[in-house]
């Protein structure tokens, strides 16, 4: 009988700090043995020419999030997660959603409900957190954090999700006691919709005036306060999807002062800029995120944010609404104001092929780095170590063969995601996830599906040993 | 017939350029000449060893203003006034405060009704802005603005004064439109209320948590943000009280980017800490004001702002409250917490003297900063130059005779406030004003109140030429 | 008989301070009133409609300052100080340059005989110390500040005056001793030979390479050495012609930690850039100055650090070549390289309209920073005030008058240096010198030339105010 | 015929990485398999209740580094070793010291001489350029990159050593061209030799002057510089052994801006500060190096350094002298003054105990930060990973088994060094080597020797992939 059962041969294996020639031995869906030569009586996988990388893990994305006004997100759990895998990834966390005025453990049991069963990666839950009343903060929180969902995404801006100074500190206070992590999204929803409107009585309601109306400093500003916040309370917090050289100054002091302030950048603001949002005939629409595109010094800053370990994490932020359909972003943006046109782009499926070619291809990251940012630091971060995000002995066979030589030109034809377009149509990349393992079973072999739904499983998640105040001396209310 | 109706003689003229010998002719209260030797066949007031300097303008004071919660100021405009006038002040430009819900109109005129007949020193209003509604907004600021009430006073904190983000951005947008400047309370609302609500229910209700309660990070949060709205409604801004090394560097890093971001700093920022509010038997209460005095770092940073030319004009936020009466500082500091303890300190007598010891006297900043951070840069500020604020051709004859080397102990029993304490008890100073004009009238001569209430009358104040937005491009909704 | 030699009536007097509409009376060559009115019954200038200011101060001049090796500057005194009084200057400080192995005194005693019976304005001498020997520190230093030279120049670049990090110590040393005030030429020698030296390998020895030999790192690095060396050795200095955005970062650093360190910027570095340098037929050539022009963003830099205070002084750095001579610029660059093409730009006689139109006139600083920065700081400064710098009793009666409204075509047949063009042709500047006064004598009547040369006078300047290390620690070693 | 020449058993191993609980296999002296259960049929090494970590890299030490002067350090290379391996380390890099007019090549013949035979710890040199003529920058040079001595170390200060700043430049020039990491020693001579001059002048030559003779602004001034001339040239530079808060503040400056410049921080900057050169009796001539250790907020800010990644590499900077000796440090404080002190302590042996007592205990830092910050990118960067630095597969196995609970009181009876002290005696550490194997063989046992000299080899080094300009515009004159 085969010591294993499945071995992956003659890779170069790729970790977060290594680079090394050898073969890969699973049993019963985790690693077991690294080795020079493993004894190959069983399966095997000829991974040579290849880099052999942890899954990547993806701790940014939205699936199903439908929203109460009748929003369809174009992903599902089954086409999310499709689009995931065949990205190169094996664990995604998307959010499960606290509609105001309702609880958030059913909001957690909605989002399983729709996830089981249906998705090809694995999956866990980040909680979004937009009514923290007392009961939330005192008793929901608390036991889910127990049941490990381990981190919260706070809003600082939306109708439907915007927290207000006193409830952002009352999340961070009650994550600090928890030592739950807290991501934070820093655009500040005042000087957007003080901005929005007078935007829209002038007239000005093409998808370009999206990033007109929330400039740099709307989320330089929400990045301070947020800073402020985790530093009055003594948490540390997770600034997500960073997109300006502004908002990075302020990390960058932060960091500078010995606080704990995390932060995450994301495939389009290294790739797109507010220039794309121009498009004619409502092509700008399909660029509508938030924050929206900048510049290239605002690139060029993301660059030397994730060359200086100023980020931890990259993401997709992966948010995909269909362009060309009745509630679409085409159909909003003609029919009303860039305000309406929804917001979020998709993008899960190319972070780990953009990342790759643009960063380690053109020399501005190492291998090892794009290991660290794109799987192991999530799972590190996430309370997914050490199962998750690496290539070493215990932890869960989710393995990508990684084709760094082969160049493809990104279309939607190639796509597996529910949208009907990619942002990043026709922009050619060097380096392609060919063969995907997830916990020893391969899901996509050779760029064909071999997994299926439901092969993904739900991830109870540990507290992140990030989300500790190191050497910090207590605040005077302890 | 004398040419003058007096002739200030062989003094050391101090103006916020020059330091010259000369005489100063004066005709009808304004200044009309200066000259080596001025002819004085009429009366003469002798100015020899003396350093003659504009009067003192003080832009940041609050007298009468007395709150709908019975708390009582201890300074009406007779004694506030008074205490101004022996300070070396001969303008003062306290709040007309308009009580939410009411009218902004009619809290000028309850103001007016207030100081009419009762004033020792000139005075003019800044409108405290607590409730901008439409009416206020479109209406009635507009109007005041073109009365000559050109400056506002917004606030980030107090619960019966404070501004949401959304109304500070319509305030600004409205003073960007009308030229009008801003002054801005930077403290941040929640902030100071979650820190202030959990040091009581840890039972830390002494004077010193005052300061607990509202920490650098609460101060340099609001200041950014105050910063960062300016910016996007692209508008000028007066940051007033600034006191700790953090505000500062906010401020310095909004001037390095051009922005117009102007400062304040305040007497106690200078000689006061935190540890003052430690004073056993309620003493602390004494020091109670906001921001909160803090530590030497940020004194030292406060004079080097004062130094560089970050801050334009420095007050003394006079804000006199009782220490010992029945709603005073001491019976509420015994009866409750540090949070109902009456908010604010006595300054306006003592603002020229320990500016000039330890400003000028320790060489820190030179005679004519003096002048120009006391008097002329106030005047120039809030639209009240040429007339006020310096000793030049045509301006108002407000001067002051300034005992260089006369050496003064600050107690309670040389004050002329309605207060019953100073917090600079003890506190030796070198310099003292002597004798005091104000327009062309001896107030006080040599320490005696010549002067009588009603002396001193209204000014309607021009647009600020710090109020315009010089070399910006517009706004996109313009 | 009259009370004054001359009244000027009707003006507009501007100073540092104030703005005010008033007469002048002269009597021996000073100020000794300002009157709403006076008495004229003797000789009259009209100023109505004039804005009357103090006559210009340039603290930056080369003039007759003949090198070595041939070099010939296009101004000796008499064309020098003509060129400045046109352009409304009634003071110039030139430099007395130390030839290495010389004695300082010489050097001083040999300027003076160039100047003596030349000038048209007043003049005084910095010196420039090329070789920092015991006896020229020890010695003829002390005596020389004595003797009212109490302001030195040190270079940290060019062949025959640079001095090593150790002279550099060593003067700053002496100056504090002294308290005079040491002028600092910013670049790095060293780097700027290297990378000359690299560019002429590589061929590329035209004007515009002069810029690619001192880049902006170039000087940035001298400037934060300087300041450096002055805080180790607690010395104030004076960083003289910043040109970069980088530069000024430094200069705001070392402001914000409370050192004294003063800066200058010049016409040059607001209006021209490195582009400016690729002129064909070798019309580049005219622009060659170090440092060299930039690009927009360190001109926005130097506008910013004008409105902030962070620059006291704004000067010419007048240094005349001829362009189209046997020795001039273009022969020079044309026979040779970029290094050979004499170093430096005519520019005495536009600085003050530039700064007016520029500045006043487009909104960016006011009447009073525009007096200011072109006279009173520099009088002060250097150790000039209170007799030059201003409109004050007692001062000189160096006064310009000035038409506001004028426009002009700035060309070389305007200019009365002795250069033959002016790199600012074709720029239109509205604001122009009209009459200019020296001590009371109408030196410039209405654009014609009235004075003569000899009418100047040398100044013995006392201590600067500014030299003096105020409120810092002795240093270990004092 | 067992598989393996030794398996360690039953660890938890770590890397840059991970942390598994895992076996080793390892034949030939290399890591070949990591495995759950590895067959243990060969010699087994238990590993139960300990990290199994890499073996340290110390790639800043000095060892036999014997000055002309007579200075005679107090290891050699058998001593050196010695002592490295019982502090957990596997490999060091000291230096081969061009004495100035000599060659190169022959300086790295005498360094082998020193070291063959003698070492028990592997080896490499880093070359110290101290007479960069153009026969060793155009000819020695890049024949010894060719032979594996990939990097280099310049100073900026020490009589015979210095490079002068045209020397500086060409060096980063060469190191550009050959993919050379230049480490600098910044700390500037001048102004160092000014204040000693002084300094000795005034009587103040006990060890404690030391520290005022090179104060902070001396090491950021110097680090400033470097950083600009290899912005100059376009060349990656490591800025070795960093002290303080001010220095650390410009290499932040620096990789914000996207330069790469990276840095090292050393055990006595993180534990001693300037206090300890106060000792009596010449006691704090122990504490005697360059940089001297600083204050509190210098400590602080090298572990905020740590934590935010802008340190690269934790060495020792290892300089031993005798203290009781006849030129030892106490007799030549004795005799001269500070400056004569030998410079430099010991420091190989605790490097790793005490960042991980401190770091990794204290919750500073996380194990795989440890393991980055100690062996991991020392290997990366100085060329010698895959083979050094991580527990992967074809690793040497260098291996240290760490007992992270042990406590241990540092004392010189526990020191194998040269030194006749220890200037962290008495500092109480948790977490202790205890067995350490290089290529496979156990070299300390339980604290027990059983290595022998001679079993380190010399490592010929790849070029740094941290040398070669990554993404960076030519400069012109390439």
């Amino acid at each position: 009988m085969a010591e294993f059962d499945l071995v992956v041969r003659n890779g170069t294996v790729v970790t977060a700090a290594d680079v090394s020639r050898c073969d890969i031995g699973i049993k019963d869906g985790r690693i077991v043995a690294l080795a020079e030569r493993l004894d190959a009586s069983g399966p095997v996988l000829d991974a040579a020419g290849k880099l052999v990388m942890p899954g990547g893990i993806d701790s940014h994305v939205h699936i199903a999030q439908d929203g109460d006004d009748g929003t369809v997100m174009a992903d599902d759990f089954r086409s999310g997660t499709l689009s995931a895998a065949f990205g190169g990834n094996t664990t995604v966390i998307p959010f499960a959603l606290q509609p105001k005025g309702r609880s958030l453990r059913a909001a957690v049991q909605a989002y399983h409900a729709r996830a089981e069963g249906q998705c090809l990666t694995d999956y866990s839950f980040h909680l979004i957190i937009s009514d923290p009343t007392e009961q939330v903060l005192g008793q929901e929180l608390p036991a889910l954090v127990q049941d490990g969902y381990t981190s919260f995404k706070v809003f600082m801006t939306y109708d439907d999700l915007k927290l207000n100074d006193r409830e952002l500190l009352e999340v961070f206070d009650m994550a600090r006691r928890e030592k739950a992590l807290v991501m934070v999204h820093a655009e500040g929803y005042d000087a957007i919709k003080f901005l929005t409107e007078r935007l829209e009585r002038a007239g000005r309601t093409d998808p370009y005036y999206h990033a007109e109306s929330r400039p740099i400093p709307v989320e330089r500003e929400a990045t301070h306060r947020a800073i402020s916040f985790a530093e009055i309370v003594d948490v540390p917090i997770m600034i997500v999807h960073v997109s300006s050289a502004d908002a990075i100054e302020q990390i960058r002091w932060a960091q500078s002062r010995g606080l704990k302030v995390y932060a995450e950048t994301c495939t389009q603001y290294l790739t797109l800029t507010a220039e794309d949002l121009k498009g004619l005939n409502m092509e700008g629409a399909k660029y509508v995120c938030s924050p929206p595109p900048r510049d290239r010094e605002s690139q060029e800053a993301c660059w030397t944010g994730l060359q200086s370990g100023l980020f931890s994490v990259f993401s997709s932020d992966h948010c995909p609404f269909r362009f060309d359909s009745p509630a679409g972003k085409k159909k909003q943006g003609e029919r009303t104001a860039f305000k309406w046109v929804p917001n979020g782009i998709p993008g899960v499926e190319v972070r780990l092929p953009i990342l790759f070619s643009e960063g380690v291809g053109k020399g501005r990251i190492s291998l090892q780095e794009f290991v660290a940012l794109t799987a192991t630091n999530h799972a590190r971060m996430y309370g997914l170590a050490p199962r998750k995000g690496s290539i070493a002995i215990g932890a869960d066979a989710d393995i990508v063969l990684w084709d760094p030589d082969r160049t493809v030109t990104i279309t939607q034809d190639l796509m597996h995601h529910g949208a009907d377009y990619t942002p990043y149509e026709g922009m050619e990349v060097t380096g392609w996830p060919e063969t995907v393992l997830l916990r020893g079973k391969v899901i996509i072999d050779k760029g064909v599906q071999t997994g299926k739904a439901g092969d993904g499983r739900f991830l109870h998640r540990s507290i992140s040993p990030f989300a500790a105040p190191r050497g910090r001396r207590p605040t005077q209310y302890d």
